[in-house]
Formats: C-alpha cells, structure tokens, sequence
C-alpha cells in the first residue's frame, strides 16, 4: 500500500472528484424532484407528479452507481483512513439522497388524490415551507461539495425552521379537520407530505452530520451545533408530530 | 493483493464475522424497541416508552461501531469484489437497522400524546401489525445472518401484508376521525404509528434487498420477488398512504 504514495493519492484524488460529481449529481436530481412535487401538488399538475415519479427511478439507479464507483474505488486504491472515510460518506450521503427522491415521490403519488379533493386552506403553508426544504437540501450538498464544515453545522441549525414549520401545518391541519369531516380525507394526506418534507429536512442535516464527519473526523456534537439535543439528535425521529 | 491470499481470506473472513455479529446484534436492539414500542402503546406504559427512546441512542452507536469496524476491515484486509460487497452491504443494513430504532423510537414518542387521549378502537388492530412487523424484521435479520437468499425473498413478498395492515388502519382512522371530533388528535397521531409500522416493514424488505445483493452480486428483480411493480421498487415510498 505504501509504494508510490503520492502517485496513489493523486489517482485517488481524481477518483474521489468523480465520485463526489455523481453524488451532487444525484443530489440535484433529488432537489428538482422536491420542488417539482410541491408545485405539482400547488398546482394540481398530474402530470408534473408522474413526472417526479418516474423519475425517482433514476436517482435509485445513480445511488447504484455511486455504490458500484466507490467499490471499485475501493478496490483499485485501497485508500487510508481519511481517504476511506471520504468515500465512505459519499456513499452514505447518496443513500440519504435515495431517500430524499422517495419522499418527493411519495409527495408526487398524493396529488391524484389531493386533486380530487378540491382546495384546501393549509396547502397555502406548503409552498414556503417547501421552498425551506430545497435550500436546506441544496446548501447541505453544497457544504458536501465544498467539504464546507461551517455551513454543514449551520443547515443542523437551520432545520428547526423546518420544524416550526411543520409544527405548525401539524395543528393547522387538525383543525381544519375538525371543522369540517369531509377535509379529513384529503388533511391526513397533507399530514403525511408535510411529514415527507420535514423528514427532507432531517435528511439534510444528516447529509451535513456527514460532511462533517467526512471533514473532521468526529460527529458533530450538540455543542457544535447549538441546540437542545432533543431537537436533533438521532436525527429525523426525535421531534413529536 | 495476491500474495498469500488463503491467508487474507482466512483472517478476512474471521473480520468480516465479526462485522456481522456486530449488525445482527444491533437488529436484535432494534426489533425489540419496536416489539416494546408497540407494547408500550397498548399498555400506556410512559416507562417503557421513555426507555425505548434512551435504549435508541445505544442502537445510534453501535451503528458507529459497525462503521469503524468496517472501515478498519477494508483498510487493513484490501477486500475485493465480493468480499467488499459483503462489507459495504454490513454497512448499509447498519444504516437501515438506525433508522428502525428511529421509527421505534418516534411511536414510544407518541404514547404519553395517546395515554392523555383515552382507549382507542383502532388501537385493537396495532398489535397485531406490530407483531407482523417485528417477525418480517426478524425473518430479514436471519436471512442476512445464513446469507439466506430464498428467504431474503420471502420477506419482500410478505411485505405486502404489512401494507395491508397499514391501509386498512389508515382507513378505519380516517372513519374513526369522521364520528368524533375529540378522536382526531389521537387518531392522527395514530396514522403516523401506523406509518412508522408500515415503513419498518419497508426497511426489513431493503434488508432482504442488500442480502440477497450481497450474495448474488445482482439487484432482486420484480421477477425474483413475484410482486408487481409498484408496491414495492424503490422500496418504502411507493405505496400511497
């Protein structure tokens, strides 16, 4: 492993840069799929929501790729601690994209539904808070492409916006169910998208957890990011609904 | 590489056991907080719930444990095709047994919201779906330990019960919030336990998926699996809720 070190590491370096351009790759694929469905769900546009569910099968198969680039990487440079860890997190960071894209899609598959339900006061929420979500997604991948440490710590801080947001559609939404029976139906849907968009929210500050990681070497701590640890620690499912 | 291969694979494969116990002990965690998740939300029991949402922050470490394992593995064995894919496939079912615990841990979140709510009809159906899903998680965790590929596809293709379970609830919910107002609140947070269920069940199927992988080298086809398309590829968001 030790002979022609640096000629290895150069290699290694433009194999890295490859792997990473996939990942953000991906990862814009994921960001148009998460607007693309909240406008598709604004706008009542089936088609956009087909659209964004069809294409989520290419983010699954770019993950695949990342996957099969990393271990060929893998094998071919048999990389060292920082090295590895790095290709490490380039493929947790698109497995959490993978993820991302499924969430749009589940938002997409609601707005048949949703169509037929005719409008509704609380999706008025939707849009801002759909507009949170792409930023964070997009800065937490831009903090990935520039291994940017301090902007990764500030998209943790950040997702507590996404938070109050949903929070607040939470209760809004149940209300509107109780005053009227017949928005029940199509109020448990917007429940679950804008769940879907607050778990983007989670996704990315994992995305930043690992930029960190990737950079540093250790998890961010509470300390680093600045919050109550309730709100963020073990990531998505640590928030009551 | 190639010298003294016999060698490597011998010592490789005592690393690669050891990764595997590592993750199989970390499911085990995990489908017990989903067993005492749902128990504690049948019983009331704030104890028991409290505990499952500490016991997660165990789960969250070993997940850590399994990647320095893992990463320590491939820098110092070098594994090649195969082999590699057996590690990085430890790695990715560590990550889908974190995210397990997080849905246990979020339904324990929501007993003492649901214990302030007063006895529940649908509550009656829970159990039975929580079982389902802690036997489908089992049955993936056995597969991944005897690389059982047949098996591997039997879980994906159970699934589908889950899924049952899941929209069944989500409707009686839905007839249940219509009748009484006073039920929405609880009854809401209900579909998301439901959907927490319902998304583990997903995740032992993305289990049964990276088994069958990893000892295949090939994706588990539709074919394979006997499913139609879209209840199940690109796994939990596929399904409408």
């Amino acid at each position: 492993m030790n002979n022609g070190t640096m000629h290895t590491i150069r290699a290694f370096d433009e194999d890295l840069d490859q792997l990473r351009v996939q990942v953000l790759e991906m990862g814009g694929l994921a960001e148009a799929a998460i607007t693309a469905s909240v406008d598709a769900m604004i706008h009542r546009d089936l088609e956009g929501a087909l659209r964004v569910v069809e294409n989520d099968r290419r983010i699954d198969a770019m993950e695949l790729e990342v996957e099969r680039l990393a271990v060929r990487l893998i094998a071919l440079r048999a990389p060292m601690a920082d090295d590895l860890r790095s290709v490490i997190a380039a493929l947790k960071i698109a497995g959490v994209i993978e993820r991302m894209g499924d969430y749009a899609k589940n938002i997409a598959k609601r707005v048949p539904v949703l169509d037929a339900a005719g409008p509704l006061e609380p999706i008025s929420v939707l849009p801002a808070m759909g507009r949170a979500v792409s930023h964070l997604v997009k800065d937490a991948l831009d903090a990935y492409a520039n291994g940017d440490t301090e902007s990764a710590v500030l998209v943790c801080q950040r997702d507590r916006e996404i938070d109050d947001f949903y929070n607040s559609l939470f209760r809004t939404l149940l209300t509107y169910m109780m005053e009227q029976p017949h928005n029940i139906t199509p109020s448990a849907h917007l429940l679950f998208v804008a769940k879907n968009l607050e778990r983007i929210g989670d996704h990315a500050t994992n995305v930043a957890e690992m930029v960190y990681y990737a950079a540093t070497g250790e998890q961010m701590t509470e300390r680093t990011r600045g919050n109550d640890t309730t709100a963020n620690l073990g990531a998505n499912m640590e928030k009551q609904a």
